[in-house]
């Protein structure tokens, strides 16, 4: 598995958690078993929608373990690692590797601000402790230190650094790294980006949250982008954007966790403190689920 | 003129000014002449790009005017008002419709925190003050207040307010906007965004102070996006964004002074305090100025 | 005058337009004569309470014209420069000089980033330009640009540059700057600063729009200070400091034009699109005012 | 103990972490017994300096452990409680208490923007879940989250909310809260906030890193305030705070840590990645320490 390359819609799974503490593992799997049917390329639990700085390391490890079970193979499973030190991440990594991952999401959480330096040891100590492909993560607005483009350059020259999601709302930032990275890195788009923008100047496919209320809505959208048929992609991709639209104005975990709810899956609320999706913000997303026909 | 429609490639013209702080007529009618030579569609004073911040009012009032007068209807030509007041703003306007433009671009500048209705009355006082068709500007990174989404929406609905020029890094909000207006406003890029991506989601050119340097090159990756030449057009648009990347690095008016002193224009350096652009930006405008044959 | 030293309370006094445009010369002069009655020490037209950002040459000329006839010499007149080019700002600061000025409060606006070297550039051209005391002034709110310590060090070595005025929330960085440039320069606070903590930890004094409409407490405030009453001083800082709250969760333009009508000044609202402080506001004053028997 | 007022000194512990991951409790109970010695009125493991945000909970709890162990009652052992969701926090919080500890000092972390109302359902959960008073902790530079004067004013009124550390730069804002909540809470200064200033306004002392390597010279200051010898005070205030200002400059962890190991204790460098205090740091450290006599 770890030699396929990473293509096509990831979705950012949500972590169904029992108000015990316990991973509801059968609402997850029967999530991860619609998503593939659906279509999708890969499945990414523990991203920031996943809520991953909401869960303690038991629940993480939990999770993975309900979706690589889950996938049986069918499609590569890439797991979120995150942490401050060092020591943490290669553990978790390590762990997850040996959970039977196909690749890992390499996330940094910082308190204090780091150097490049810094931020580069991080990076590379994760891909040297796995043997699987390593995914950087760059979200300038939810953490407190951001990858430059100096350092993403020498990241690209670690072997099994193989992509990118970059979760900024900068997608001329994307066409940079592309431009600088030669090839080394391949580029997955966020939520904050328009899908077809990103597939346009040569991205390889987008790891969002939206498609997991959206899925077949979102690889039907890939794979006109793949055959260049830009025009029926725009057709596509106006309408989803409303819902990117909407899940920007809420909590990523509330949208997503109350979007499939209102599909069907008993995933719960976002844990507290954290709120739930208000009303307002329930009927927006109902309307926007409605007019893509995914409701 | 004011009929038309705006369309395609208009450069952010660079203010050259004497020592003595006359406005050099001479070399910016030159300038003029070569652009509108080279195919751009049409002709921006007074952009940031052209430090409207830092020009008194009888300075702008001179650029304006020799632009118009060198332009001999050929191109519209869309001035840049700016101000923190009405009574300013609206004096501004009434004043380059005299001077014969075919639009006016409406920057608000503030000081104190603006609600949106103080945005509002802002750019609707402009609009209600000329009959010319106007441009909103809105930069989030340089201006204190940007305009929300609501009150976009609610211009929009002012009949001669029929552009908007968005400076954001956010080109998915290019899109958030597109959808809400439903055609009542048309959008420009800015030098942030990826041109390609913008006229794919539904742009219609794009003003920009790079296209001073590069106006050949910025018309060619125009039409092959008008044309739905997609492939042809990301071919171009690959390295003509290594010369946003050098204008994003560096102080935008210091940069085209710079890139157009290199291709024999006199136009000086940016007003004091301002540094002419570093002997490290001038070889990497070089570089990039060569590699698109722009040098 | 130009030997005096600054010292004690200095209000930024508001700048009254007429509706036409004109400055209101005989309000301005009755707010100057009863604040000189109340016992300030000084006057400071045109910092941001005077809207210097929003008024044309023409009228800021008329505000320093009208103080300086007003105060007929019984208190030092410091008048805010405040421009984006040295060629501007240091016309400015010699008409002011011309006009009978005792200081000069040199304010920088910048649109693009500046470097120190820009910056330091800036205030020494002004310094240069006149014979007067120069009061550096720094506002990393509203300014795009901020005086770093090491320029403040440099800009400390020329003679005529006295005094700083610090309108940042950072009381402790006030104390930094005093411990840096060793009595070169001596410390008036702002409103978003304690007055007691800054007399404490050195300071001489406060230029702040709120002394406007409270000078007989503030000049109370600043003798206790003076002579290290400090429990005095501190039961009287205790509720004149909800004013400067009530200020600073407003614009402050509106506050002091709404605070000088309710105490019987027609000093008008701030220009548009500026909006006049709202009715919850009025409230708001009108209860901080009575509470220290300024109303 | 729980009776206790909370009053004076209380330094932020560092946390000594062996290679292998163990807690160094050898070394931080020698540090908690010099401290004692000194006369700090209390200790509390687990604030910013002591990198709670990059210990585990098995790490965190040994070191809280190991703090009791050595303060023997002798003064108050206030333990950071950190998390993103209520369950952790409170679990945490009884742990502490169960182990010993005199109060908890409440961190809120946080990774997507949280609500007044989440804000205020985290700390009354931890209050209501130990018996304990409970010190508020509000530091808006490193987390996503900050407490708004209405949620502090609701805070207040529950019963065991007893403090508030307050690590802005923005001295006022403690004005303002002493204002706001009568009585029912109280302050205690950062390393930020000049403490003599704070102490002036109504603290009851200082909760901060730099105490660490100096807490004799804290003690004294203390001291002086608390006596209203305000001129003495300042005299001692002023070198004391070249420290604070070298602790600004640098990743907090390293620079005490770096500062410890200059005094003899072996603790180590921060958790990796975060780098040691460089060469220069280390010197710039040496000159503060040695110019107030702590070295």
């Amino acid at each position: 598995m770890s030699e396929v390359n990473f293509r096509g819609v990831f979705p950012y799974l949500v972590s169904p958690i029992h108000a015990s503490g316990e991973v509801d593992g059968e609402v997850l799997a029967r999530l991860c078993e619609d998503l593939i049917g659906a279509g999708v390329q890969g499945l990414t639990p523990l991203g920031s929608t996943g809520e991953f700085a909401y869960l303690s390391w038991a629940q993480r490890r939990r999770v993975v373990e309900v979706v690589v079970e889950a996938a049986r193979g069918r499609v590569p499973v890439v797991a979120g690692v995150a942490s401050t030190t060092i020591a943490d991440a290669t553990a978790q990594a390590r762990e997850f590797e040996r959970l039977g991952c196909s690749g890992i999401l390499a996330i940094l959480e910082a308190y204090f601000p780091l150097s490049d330096e810094g931020v580069f040891a991080y990076f590379r100590a994760i891909a040297e402790a796995v043997s699987l492909p390593v995914v950087l993560y760059t979200n300038p607005q939810f953490q407190r230190s951001d990858l430059s483009l100096p350092v993403i350059e020498r990241l690209s020259r670690i072997p099994n650094i193989r992509y990118i999601k970059d979760a900024s709302f900068n997608t001329g930032r994307l066409l940079s790294i592309i431009n600088r990275v030669e090839g080394r890195l391949e580029v997955f788009a966020a939520s904050a980006h328009v899908p077809v923008c990103v597939m346009m100047i040569g991205g390889v496919g987008w790891m969002a949250g939206p498609a997991c209320v959206a899925p077949r809505q979102s690889v039907e959208l890939y794979e006109l982008c793949r055959r260049g048929d830009w025009a029926a992609a725009m057709e596509r991709q106006r309408p989803l954007w409303n819902l990117n639209l909407a899940f920007a104005k809420y909590n990523l975990a509330a949208c997503i966790k109350g979007g499939l709810q209102l599909q069907g899956y008993a995933v719960g609320d976002p844990l507290p403190p954290q709120a739930p999706l208000p009303p307002e913000g329930v009927e927006e997303l109902r309307r926007a689920l409605v007019a893509i026909g995914a409701l």
